[in-house]
């Protein structure tokens, strides 16, 4: 028969067995921190109609979008998490209780050009506070508080949250005279970390035509840095010109010290004045994080306060806060700089039972106690040579074997072997399950990433 | 603005928040389940190449497959998750161990006319077991002892496997000289469920042209059953004539004898000589499931053995085994016949904290102490009446509230009402928590399903 070559599209993450493991530990300590905070779990078609994911108009990712026909319907595959869960709110409104906190982790389509590091298909993993009418600015400290227990438990440490408010630079932009230009600085001030101060002062003052002295004004602004409270004393000397300014300086004190109270320490937050994401969604505090290690990487989660969700969709107020992380991309990038923990073992199984002669259902009746006791236990039931049997469980990184011979059955006993020292004890079946229990419940301490 | 209306694609599941914990509690269930037996998970992507998806053709699905072009490419969703597993083996072989076992729990595409019960997006959950040349008769009892602990866990009780082995079925046919009608028959019968033996008798004569008297045997032949002992008894005296015949009465003996090593109970499993599943893919052991109360539903868990997964992409010989429930079409079951547990409590968080007053800060605080002692714990952050705020909690449908006001701040306890039973106590927070710990572990004994 003529063969079909396998083969997975570009742009299209696809792991393999091992890598799956640490992929569904993350998923699963996102999962768990979510629930932890009473944020329900949501999930949305991957499909919707190209009229109501589009409603907005897709803007720079509208040509990205995978769409098609099927009979009269006109298709699209959801390109980020966000639109679904407007529709999904405006639609079931009356169904809902506000504030309405969800988490979505989804896979979400874009047809860029591939390229390393660039997928067409990748998950999101979404947390978002709606609601109705009004949210309280509490909430905008609660949104990175639970990102900063994610990080934590995944082991990730040196990172930071980048906050800034919205309502500042748009304070500061009318205060100088500048809104009607405030949409070109942002995006120039948005390159400051890789093209610098110098040629961002060129396109100000150049491409964009401002004043010398009001580009360095904005260029100063921007470079305010430092502990909170100096950057907070910096920017109180500008109170009094401008309310919104003000609102916005209030709101950033204000997410800062509920920071404190949700048990997020000073080193892992700065205010970050050059902060914008975009122009027209976000209305107040907005969130970039890095990992410190590689700045280059730019933000592995992002978000911010928005005043209005489903505005295409209901005549409703609906303010929420929200914060997304890149999963495929932190994934890549955590495979890629090598920050998997050595200590952290993607086996599928915690031991692997191993038949010697014909004595399958005996190893079969074992694994049913092992599993009983919690243990995740494989059997390997295929008649193979006893060497290539021992080669299966140390390529799968199996930490225990389990070896069940005709001696061992008459004798009511069990031989244990820890896979990663070799050593070999031969022992009654329930202290065996002590062993292994105890053993597995050091390894699993191991957090699975170390950036240390 | 002119709003568009929100909606969703019909033959799209969308479900409302306290549908969708349930959702996300059985899928846990069916990932910790296939995991304790050391199966690896298994992710694909949702898109592929129309000709790696489609190289065996799609038979009956491909009509409602959904295809479109991007760029140059020829796309298509994937339509079960069994080609992306063939692909997937096929393409990482030499980075695969085998045999190789895996789970996939995800998203299949079939535009199928939309009716009550079927879907258009809907989740499988595969478990199969794949060897390199061969595998052990001994994973065709493993893979249905997994469905058995997936059912159990998840509460499903009444439930019946039905298997058969193709062998068998093949070999009777030749013995009776039927096999060059052996497509049509099998389609026959394969509909005694539904109309009964007199008018698949009817169709047998007529439509297919068979004598009458060899339409009796074959009638005769499937309505074979009773206790294990009685059926193999039966099936024994067919022996002799037909090597497949007796290969395939040998397998299903031994894959009733290993059920009871893994602890499957005989009143779960029938041997039942009228199911086939289809023509061309299956070659051994066949299963299908049934819930006893609802057997006009059909199958809820179906596979079987088979011995070339990837022929399409690879000379390599890859049996495996597999069963998948159809997840989607499971969940709207169990919710049209109202079999979710009463007791199983669908809240996204253990308690709710309703602060009194202006005290955020202290209730957050205290939100950190109990999420760090494993309490799911939601704060109520927003300004409104404590009215509102009780109707919040009960919405929501929260085991318990916590209320602090500044009472309670400066005595140093706090206030707990269990929502159920409207009874409050002041106490001391550690003393709180043990007693919110102790109630949720009571409530989360409860199974999600109750079919008694």
């Amino acid at each position: 028969m003529e063969k079909v070559i396998p083969r997975t599209l570009s742009g299209f993450m696809e792991l393999l067995p091992a890598d799956q493991i640490n992929m569904e530990k993350i998923k699963r300590i996102l999962q768990d921190t979510y629930s932890s905070y009473g944020f329900y779990p949501l999930d949305t078609p991957v499909i919707e109609s190209s009229e109501v994911l589009l409603a907005k108009g897709g803007g720079d990712t509208e040509k990205q979008i995978y769409r098609f026909a099927k009979g009269d319907s006109n298709l699209a595959l959801r390109f980020d998490l966000t639109v679904p869960l407007a529709k999904y709110v405006a639609l079931h409104y009356n169904d809902l209780q506000f504030p309405f906190k969800r988490y979505q982790i989804g896979k979400v389509y874009r047809g860029e050009r591939s390229q390393r590091g660039r997928f067409r298909e990748f998950y999101q993993a979404d947390i978002d506070i709606i609601g109705d009418g009004a949210l309280d600015i509490a909430d905008d400290a609660e949104v990175p508080a639970i990102i900063y227990q994610v990080f934590q438990k995944l082991g990730i440490t040196e990172f930071q949250f980048h906050i800034n408010n919205r309502k500042i630079l748009n304070g500061f932009y009318v205060m100088n005279g500048m809104s009607s230009k405030a949409g070109e600085i942002m995006r120039a001030i948005d390159k400051i970390d890789k093209i610098g101060p110098v040629m961002v002062r060129k396109i100000l003052t150049e491409d964009i035509g401002m004043y010398t002295q009001k580009a360095d004004t904005v260029l100063d602004f921007m470079s305010i840095k430092g502990n909170k409270e100096e950057v907070f004393e910096r920017l109180s000397k500008f109170r009094g010109m401008n309310a919104q300014f003000d609102e916005g300086l209030d709101e950033l004190i204000i997410v800062s010290n509920y920071l404190k109270s949700y048990g997020v320490p000073e080193e892992f937050y700065e205010i970050d004045l050059s902060i914008a994401r975009g122009l027209d969604y976000y209305t107040g505090t907005v969130y970039e994080t890095t990992l410190k290690k590689h700045p280059e990487i730019g933000s592995v989660c992002s978000g911010g306060r928005y005043d209005n969700l489903a505005e295409f969709y209901t005549d409703k107020q609906l303010p929420g806060v929200g914060l997304s992380i890149g999963l495929t991309r932190l994934f890549y990038i955590l495979s890629e700089q090598k920050m998997f923990s050595e200590a952290n073992i993607a086996s599928p199984c915690d031991v692997l039972v191993l038949p010697m002669g014909e004595c399958n259902s005996e190893a079969i009746k074992i694994s049913k106690i092992l599993r009983d006791a919690g243990i995740r236990t494989s059997v390997y039931l295929e008649k193979k040579k006893w060497k290539q049997k021992l080669s299966y469980a140390n390529k799968m990184n199996v930490p225990y074997s389990l070896i069940l011979g005709e001696n061992e059955i008459s004798k009511g006993i069990v031989s244990i072997k820890d896979m990663k020292t070799g050593e070999q004890v031969s022992t009654k079946l329930q202290d065996g399950i002590m062993l292994i229990k105890c053993g597995i419940e050091q390894k699993n301490v191991e957090k699975i990433v170390c950036d240390a």
